[in-house]
């Protein structure tokens, strides 16, 4: 849970991400004052007006100022230079966490920092939405919040993102920063691209006429094509060669798979088909 | 509607989707009595038990005798050798319809029958699941059944197989054997092998402990690789052709995306993922 030391949070570029931290936080830690600032004034306030925030400030900086802990919500490529402008503000005694899906750039991310503690981490909740208008308390219920500490990482800071996760009901997971980019680019990067490659499949194929034979199996796999493809461009170069790799291996298994239905090999298809299935990893439901 | 010609419907080989025919037709159109047959003594006795058939056959040709309507629910390679033991007792005006996911086969299984009326037919409806137990009332609801009459059907029998599945709640579509196929490798075959695809690259990357770390994507990404691998197989070899060539573009494609990864061309991948998403099919909820 969070520690009792924790009373002034800022949440920095609200949108999903950020919003739901600030619903969650708001109805579930009564006391903690919540202050936000984004580039667009009209995210500010709606962060204000839907409950995700207490106050909004005018710069990041006057955000931070106070802070026990900070969430820095904004696209992976712009953490560092926001990291830049805030590091002079943040007090020694407090916490700063990202939110991004890409963990590679966390050493460099870290030593931005002059004061305080930087801690890696990735909610692994989300949608093919982006906004704060999708924002919701729930949102971290029950789902897996990653935590990527550096070697000589300060416990407490630690210990405090940790608690925080656990305040919004996630459940948290250790581990390094190369683990989580490479699990990422199996579990998320390429469920991704998998999606962008059967909408564009689909659409050379199919008529609308015929897009009502779209059945479940079609409409899971394809969701995430919703998601903004500026933001996944940006997302799957940040995690480039651990994406390339898993995109790589995936291209390869689905040419087996076409050599086997062209050869006519039914054992081989079956083959093929068979492991994926027997070993496929224990998830749980969504 | 259901035409009030129908009187007696026969359910050859219940599962899942026959075990949902017979379910929704008991509690929609009250009057119509249920005959089914399955291999396994088992599933006659469950199809029973749960309200999908009010009687018991105890062989295929008994099963469809004075039936206005009957129903071949078994797998696709065995779709022929069934009509051939039934052909001699279906009466002259009685439709047969198969429910295969895969519609090449139907000019051939057409001509097995002597009297009555053949249609080929594929509701878009099922799970990752199968068996009878699974069986639910209202899995056609909202579904589309897709019809594929030949030249020279006879309308009446058309008639009669689409306003059953309007009875079941279903929303007919009619097209092309050739369209059904194209559409279903690109719509359903597909995504069956991009979800088998997913669930080996991630277990060749992820150790159990990461498995937490998948998030909706990954879930619905891979849910149809639970699957059985052995019926995919079949569905998939029925296909194959279609199948091959929707399963090469993918391959193609996701190789596109990962030279643009590799090359750290952004500009390349954004291109890919913009065009997959802007042309997206519309295809509603599930």
């Amino acid at each position: 849970m969070a520690d009792s030391a924790v009373k002034r949070v800022a949440i920095l570029s609200p949108g999903l991400i950020g919003g739901s931290i600030g619903l969650g936080l708001a109805a579930r830690t009564p006391g903690l004052r919540l202050t936000c600032w984004a580039r667009r004034a009209e995210s500010s306030a709606a962060a204000v007006a839907l409950g995700a925030a207490h106050q909004v400030a005018s710069t990041p900086e006057q955000a931070v100022q106070g802070a026990d802990a900070v969430y820095v919500c904004c696209p992976v490529g712009a953490v560092g230079d926001l990291l830049d402008r805030i590091a002079p503000h943040v007090g020694p005694e407090c916490v700063v966490l990202d939110v991004a899906g890409v963990k590679a750039p966390v050493p460099d991310w870290s030593r931005r920092l002059v004061q305080g503690a930087f801690v890696g981490s990735h909610p692994m909740a989300g949608s093919e939405r982006s906004g704060i208008e999708f924002a919701r308390a729930d949102l971290y219920q029950g789902a897996t919040w990653v935590f990527t500490p550096l070697e000589g990482d300060a416990p407490w800071a630690v210990s405090r993102a940790v608690g925080l996760a656990e305040a919004l009901g996630a459940r948290p997971l250790i581990c390094t920063v190369e683990e989580h980019d490479r699990w990422a680019a199996a579990l998320s990067h390429l469920p991704h691209l998998l999606a962008y490659a059967l909408a564009q499949v689909a659409q050379d194929r199919v008529p609308s006429a015929g897009a009502h034979m779209a059945g479940g199996s079609y409409r899971d796999g394809s969701r995430v094509a919703a998601s903004s493809p500026a933001a996944w461009t940006e997302i799957l170069m940040a995690n480039r060669r651990e994406a390339a790799d898993a995109c790589t291996a995936a291209s390869v298994w689905l040419a087996e798979a076409a050599a086997a239905l062209t050869q006519g090999d039914g054992a081989a298809l079956a083959a093929l088909l068979d492991a994926a299935h027997t070993g496929r990893l224990e998830v749980g439901p969504c």
